[in-house]
């Protein structure tokens, strides 16, 4: 979709259906409370952000607590003992076409390890967890396999090559050597913001799944189907096709005003949740400033910001987590159709808490509609109707 | 998951989160208005069960409105021409393993589908009803061709033969024979019953992820997630593994007797919506009771007609849907863990329709939740943690 198809199906704040209604318990998470703040179990974005790994992070989400040095070495360790694929499942990954959106290969490439190495029937949280654990460490794996078979001639890559952290794996797979320090510090960064948001849609859909008293890898498959959606994950890549149209902050700043006069929205900019800003906006906006060192790296970065400060002044409108994230994710040379699937390897550790609490709670999620259609139709027949 | 496993993880009606609370607006069904009734479109399942092809119940869903003759003969004729499988998908069949739950083959094989015959990208309707045609005409032969290769040895069956409907493709598919007459009704009757059903919860994720402008390969490998899980599609399979546990109607009522006072949850009993009966009970039950015809088979239907007194009697609970489909699936020589497959294939009709609507709707379904875990906890970095 391009970014016009998709402002002109996006729709303002009003059209969000059971938004403040609860929909279930949670203690993973609360988002906005204050208007402007992100809470991960309790603890401050902006700390865990500042501070820590995603695998410290990911820990918290999925095992409740941050771990300590001793704990995050061995959990590191076993992540990185867990990023080989299955022979069948790198089979499937290369009938994939190169014209595959990368979310689809992710959503095949989850529900093709479902079948290989399916979840106990007991759904143990032990079991679950371990799932879970796998697929943070396979996903990177997964995703950047195919697309260096799909879209590089056939080159099968040794998945298992490649940096301490998941950050650092991914970008050492993507670009076939070590990242620098920086790059590797924005990941994590990045990694850390997207990896939870409460009830969020593809995060609702995993619930939902997993209400039905269904598998952790349905519920994963469900979740990153919603997340490719250009109303939520997408949101990103249109973020970066909207900042590559200007060639300076100027002409950048004077076409947006004029796309606000026109009631043009604008993607990267407000949220359904936050009232005040995205506490994650501070966070990226410093990490994309970092990369930006080249002479097209800073004048993309200035065209955000401008675009930043145009919407404020215009519309009184914050950028989201999306926005910057975008400028991030280009000055590190990740393609834009990958950009969606980080989203998803960070979202996984929010998406099987979920899952994990969702079981706790044992609830199936049905909901009831407004019927606005035709009542008691009289029924003909097939050989009377015309 | 086994039935006492099911009966521990079943909750009864109140734990049903977002019950009676309207999630959109819907023109297509109506469920338990007068607490047992269910009209798709305005029509009366009653009509439309006793008079129909699944065939015309599914153009009633996805196109609006029952096919005239002519309609029908073309709609069935673009069906069976649309029934042929990709080779990269019949490949990615060939790797999923004989183990493999055939849930987590149809969610794999639908999602590669959409990595090979993408939905257009600005997901006009008469796009997205093309997909949902080629996928109920697919998903046979998907299922089948899987079925037979991984567990007959590697047999690799021609999915474009046999059968003028949907039903008898199925069945031919199956079988490797062309079903009979009663068999073929039958099968009608119960795709019709399962084709839709308001926003269940394989409904409802269907549309969470087309809120969020995502994809119909992607909805429907979501609802294929939730369909999945036993407090849903996974029913029947366990409705008939209860059924089987009895040599006699006798020995089924005293033991049912037992386990209702132990407080157990009967599998295949009571609903979330309706309050009187299932209407689609006695139509199920006519069915199951027409197949039952060798000794075994009017064995299994006294036993599970005897539950159903039973359950009457002393709890004044109903069979739902899935408990005459689980003997009537048995007595087509059906493979139990085929059962809620079918009724994917069944439902696809009924996602589609929702998936389309959701998009007129144009709304993006984002609850929000009751925080109950930590408040403002101090962050204390890694190298102080104990």
């Amino acid at each position: 979709m391009n970014p016009a198809e998709v402002s002109a199906a996006f729709r303002p704040k009003k059209s969000v259906a059971l938004s403040g209604t609860a929909a279930g318990n949670t203690a993973i998470c609360t988002v906005g409370q204050s208007g402007n703040d992100l809470h991960y179990r309790g603890y401050d974005i902006a700390d865990l952000a500042a501070h820590c790994e995603f695998e410290e992070v990911a820990h918290l989400l999925i095992y409740g607590a941050l771990p300590t040095s001793a704990q995050l070495a061995a959990y590191k360790a076993r992540l990185r003992s867990l990023r080989g694929l299955p022979a069948q499942l790198k089979s499937a990954l290369e009938l994939l076409p190169a014209s595959a959106h990368p979310m689809d290969v992710f959503r095949t490439g989850v529900s093709v390890l479902g079948c290989l190495k399916p979840e106990a029937e007991d759904h143990n949280e032990s079991g679950a967890r371990s799932i879970a654990d796998a697929l943070l460490a396979t996903l990177p794996s997964m995703l950047v396999y195919w697309y260096q078979f799909a879209r590089s001639g056939g080159k099968r890559i040794d998945v298992e090559a490649g940096g301490d952290s998941i950050a650092e794996h991914f970008l050492h797979l993507l670009h076939g050597a070590a990242p620098s320090k920086e790059w590797i510090a924005a990941m994590q960064a990045s990694l850390i913001l997207y990896a939870e948001h409460e009830f969020n849609a593809s995060t609702f859909t995993a619930r939902v799944i997993a209400g039905t008293g269904s598998d952790l890898y349905s519920s994963i498959t469900g979740a990153i189907g919603a997340l490719k959606g250009p109303k939520h994950g997408g949101a990103n890549e249109v973020a970066l096709a909207i900042q590559q149209r200007y060639a300076s902050p100027d002409e950048a700043e004077s076409d947006i005003l004029r796309r606000v006069e026109n009631r043009e929205v604008i993607i990267g900019f407000g949220h359904p949740v936050y009232t005040i800003a995205d506490p994650r906006n501070a966070i990226i906006r410093a990490s994309a400033r970092s990369l930006a060192t080249t002479p097209e790296g800073r004048r993309l970065y200035a065209v955000a910001e401008r675009i930043e400060t145009t919407m404020q002044r215009a519309k009184k409108m914050f950028p989201n987590l999306d926005w910057y994230s975008a400028v991030a994710y280009h000055l590190m040379q990740i393609p834009i159709d990958l950009f969606t699937p980080l989203f998803v390897l960070a979202r996984t550790a929010g998406w099987s808490a979920h899952v994990i609490e969702q079981r706790q709670d044992g609830k199936i999620i049905r909901p009831s509609a407004n019927y606005v259609g035709p009542e008691n139709l009289r029924f003909i027949p097939l050989n009377q109707r015309t």
